[in-house]
C-alpha cells in the first residue's frame, strides 16, 4: 500500500503531492492514509484542493483534525466551509475551544482577527527573567497545551491585559535571572488592531521586519498574536492577486476544473469584447478613408499596440507602487508628470522610427507624418492614463489591479485609431 | 532645524521619508542629520535612492555605518557599489570583519551566500539546557557582540561544525536545565546550500514555514544563517520582478529619473514595435481583400485582441504556477490539455456572440461565419501558446516572465489576422 511511502513526508510535501493528483487518485490516497493523515497537511493545502477532500470526508472525521491545530490554523481550515459543516464539526469540539473558534470566525475575512493565533504568552511587568523562565517551564510541565507550538517573543502586559512591551526570547536567554523584564523589553512594540486588513498588517511586518506582533481589540487589550509564517502566506496571496488580476484572471484557477476555469475567464473576456467592439466602432467612422488608402488598415494596429504596451508599463509600475504604499496622493503629481514626460519622449523616438518606416514602406512622407503624430499623442495619453486610472480606482475604494487594464487598453485603442485615422482622413484626402 | 522631527522616527520610516524627497531635498536632510543618520536606514532604502546618497557622502563616513550592522546588512549595503568604493570603505574596517565581508561579497549575487548572516549561535550536541543558557549569558556578558541582534533557534553542531539539529528558543525556555539539548532538538532541519538561488531558498521558507535556516558549504559545514526578514524581502523582489516583467518593465524604475526610465522602457517597446510590424506584414498580404471589404479592417482587431487577452490569462496563471513550482514537466500535459479546452470552449462561446454581432452589423452571414471560425482557432492557439511559451522559456533556463508576453501577442496577432483575413479572402471573393 501507499502508507509507508507517504507517512515520512513533511506535511507541506504531502500537501503538494495531494495537489498534484487527480481528484480520484487524491481521494483514494486520503482513504488509504486514514487516521495517519496529519492535520497539519490541511494548513498547507490549496483551498480548492482542500474542498475536494473535506467534501468527501464525514464531519466527525474532520473534527479530529481540528483538535491538534493552533487556533489560527483551525480557523483557516474551517473558514471556507459551509456554515452548516462548520457548526457540525465544532459540535465535536470541547465547548471552551468552540467558543474561541466561533469568535475568531466572527471577525471579517481578510482581517488580522481571522489570521491571528489566539494562544498568547504573557507576563506581568514586574517579573524578573528568572520568574519568567520558571513560569514557562511550569506551563510546559502541567499540560503545556497553553503554550503555542513555537513563538519568538513574550508579551509583557499591564494588569488590564494591555501589551506594554515585548521581550525577545533571544534577549531573555542571554540575560541574568535577577534582571527585571522591564529592563530588557522593547517598550514601543508595533500593535495590530484586530480589524486591520491583512494586507495592511503584512505591510507593517515588511516595513519593520517583524516576526510576531500582538493584536489588540478596540480597548487596546491583547486578543491574539500574528506570526510571520501566516503573514508570508498573506503576502503571497496579495501578490498573486495583483499579478493575476492584471492578467485578467479573477482568481487562482490553476487547480479548478475545465468548466469552472472557462466560466471564470469568460466574464473578463466578455468585458474585453465590449471594449474591442467600441474600438471597432471608432474604426468604422473612417470607412471611406480605409477603403481608399489600404495602408491605413495595415498600419493602424501598430499605433494602438504601441500605446497599449507603453500604457501597460506605466500601469504596472503604478499598481505595484500603490500596493507597496509608495505611490500616494502626496507624490502623485510628480509621478504623473514623470510618466507623461517618459511617454512623450518614447512617443517622439517611436514617431521618428515609425514615421520613416511608413514613409519608405508606402513611399508616402505624409503617411509617415500622420503615423508619427498619432504615435506621440497616443504614448503621451498612455503615460497619463497609466497613472490616473489606477489612482482613480484606488480613490473610489476598489482594487486598481483588476479594472485598470481594461480601461487602459480601451483608451489607447480608441485614441490610437481615432487620431491616426482621423488625421489621415483630413490630410490624405 | 529638521533633526528633532526626524530622529525619533523608526529607521524604516526615515528611509521612506528619504525616498519620497527629491534628490536635492534628500541630500540636505542627510547632511542636516550628520552622525545621527542611523546605519539601519540603509537596510531599508530602495537601491536607486541609496545610490544617490552614497554617491554624495565620502567613503570615510560610509565606513562608519558598516560598523554597527549585522554582516548580511553590510553586504546588502556594499553590493551595489563600485568595487573601488567597496575596497575603500572596507579599508576603514577592522581586518577580521573585512575578510568576512569580502568572502560574503565573493558569493554570486542572488544566492544564499549573499543573503545570509555570518554570525551564528552554535552549541555541541552533548550540552544540557542549563549549559546552553549559561553560555548565552556569558557570551553576552563579555562583549556580547558575538551574538546576533535577534535569533530564533540555536544550531546544534557536530565537532566538525556540521549542523545536526535546531533547538527552538521557545522550546529551550520551557525545558528543565538538566535535559540534554539532543532530547529537544529538531533532528532533521532544512539546510540551505550556500550557492542556492535566493528564489529557491525563499521557496523552502514558504514551503516549510521556516523563520531561520542554517546555510552550509559544499562539505556540509555551517557557514551562516538565513532569516525570514531577509527572505521576505526576496519574496517581495521576486514577485515585483514577475509582475513588472509581465508588464514589460525590465526593472523597478519608480525612483529612477525621467531619462533612465525612458531608456529602460524604450528597449521593450522597440521589441514590441518589431512584432507589431510583423503583424502588419501579415495584414499587408491581404490588401486586395481589405480594399474590397472594408468591414474586414473594422473587425480584424477584435479577433487579435480577444486572442491576446485569452492568451494573457493562460500565460499569467502559467507564469505564476512556474514561480510557485506548481507547474512542472510532470503535470504540464494535463494543464496544457485543460488550457486548450478552456480556450476552445471560450472560443466557441465568443464565436457565437461575435458571429451574430458581425452578421447583424454588416448584414452578412458569411462574414459572421468567418470571424466565428477565426475566433475559435485564435483562442485555442492562445491557450496552447499561453502554456507552451513559458514552459519552453523556463526549459532553456530563462525567466518566463520577461519574454513570454511578447511571444504570445505576436502569435495571437499573427494567427488572428492571418486566419481571419485569409479565410475572408477565400470565402468572400
Ligand atoms: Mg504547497
Ligand atoms: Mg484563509
Ligand atoms: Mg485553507
Ligand atoms: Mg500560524
Ligand atoms: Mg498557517
Ligand atoms: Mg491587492
Ligand atoms: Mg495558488
Ligand atoms: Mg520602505
Ligand atoms: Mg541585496
Ligand atoms: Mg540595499
Ligand atoms: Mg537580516
Ligand atoms: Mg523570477
Ligand atoms: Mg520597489
Amino acid at each position: 500500500t501507499i502508507r509507508p511511502l507517504v507517512v515520512p513526508l513533511h506535511a507541506a510535501d504531502l500537501a503538494d503531492l495531494l495537489e498534484r493528483l487527480t481528484k480520484d487518485e487524491r481521494l483514494s490516497v486520503v482513504h488509504a492514509l486514514g487516521e495517519e493523515l496529519d492535520s497539519d497537511v490541511f494548513a498547507y493545502l490549496d483551498d480548492t484542493v482542500q474542498e475536494t477532500i473535506t467534501d468527501a470526508l464525514p464531519n466527525s472525521v474532520l473534527s479530529t483534525f481540528v483538535q491538534d491545530l493552533d487556533s489560527d490554523d483551525v480557523v483557516d481550515f474551517l473558514e471556507d466551509m459551509d456554515e452548516e459543516d462548520q457548526k457540525e464539526i465544532l459540535s465535536f469540539v470541547p465547548a471552551e475551544d468552540r467558543a474561541l473558534y466561533e469568535q475568531a470566525l466572527s471577525y471579517p475575512e481578510y482581517t488580522a482577527g481571522r489570521l491571528m493565533r489566539r494562544e498568547t504568552v504573557t507576563i506581568p511587568e514586574f517579573w524578573t527573567v528568572g520568574q519568567t523562565i520558571d513560569f514557562m517551564r511550569d506551563s510546559d510541565g502541567e499540560g503545556g497545551s497553553d503554550l503555542p507550538d513555537d513563538f519568538y517573543n513574550i508579551i509583557v502586559v499591564s494588569p488590564n491585559h494591555k501589551p506594554v512591551g515585548l521581550v525577545q526570547l533571544s534577549k531573555l536567554l542571554r540575560t541574568k535571572r535577577i534582571v527585571p523584564v522591564s529592563a530588557i523589553m522593547e517598550t514601543d512594540p508595533k500593535l495590530i488592531p484586530v480589524d486591520l486588513d491583512q494586507e495592511d498588517a503584512a505591510f507593517l511586518f515588511r516595513q519593520y521586519g517583524l516576526v510576531e506582533a500582538p493584536v489588540i481589540d478596540e480597548s487596546g487589550r491583547l486578543v491574539g498574536v500574528l506570526t510571520i509564517d501566516d503573514i508570508v502566506d498573506v503576502m503571497d496571496e496579495e501578490h498573486e492577486d495583483d499579478m493575476l488580476k492584471l492578467g485578467g484572471v479573477s482568481e487562482d484557477d490553476f487547480y479548478s476544473d475545465f468548466l469552472k476555469t472557462t466560466r471564470l475567464r469568460f466574464s473578463w473576456l466578455l468585458v474585453n469584447l465590449g471594449t474591442a467592439i467600441v474600438a471597432s466602432l471608432v474604426i468604422a467612422l473612417f470607412e471611406t478613408a480605409l477603403s481608399k488608402v489600404v495602408a491605413l488598415a495595415v498600419l493602424m494596429p501598430i499605433v494602438a499596440s504601441m500605446g497599449g504596451n507603453a500604457g501597460t508599463q506605466t500601469l504596472t509600475v503604478a499598481v505595484r507602487a500603490l500596493a507597496t504604499n509608495e505611490l500616494t496622493t502626496r507624490n502623485a503629481l510628480r509621478i504623473l508628470t514623470k510618466e507623461v514626460l517618459v511617454g512623450s519622449a518614447n512617443g517622439i523616438l517611436f514617431a521618428i522610427i515609425m514615421g520613416i518606416v511608413a514613409w519608405l514602406w508606402f513611399s508616402d512622407p505624409v503617411l509617415g507624418g500622420v503615423i508619427a503624430t498619432a504615435m506621440i499623442l497616443n504614448l503621451m495619453i498612455a503615460g497619463l492614463s497609466g497613472v490616473l486610472i489606477p489612482l482613480a480606482i484606488e480613490k473610489i475604494g476598489q482594487d486598481p489591479a483588476i479594472a485598470s487594464t481594461v480601461f487602459l487598453t480601451t483608451i489607447t485603442d480608441v485614441v490610437g485609431f481615432f487620431v491616426f485615422l482621423g488625421l489621415a482622413s483630413v490630410v490624405l484626402m
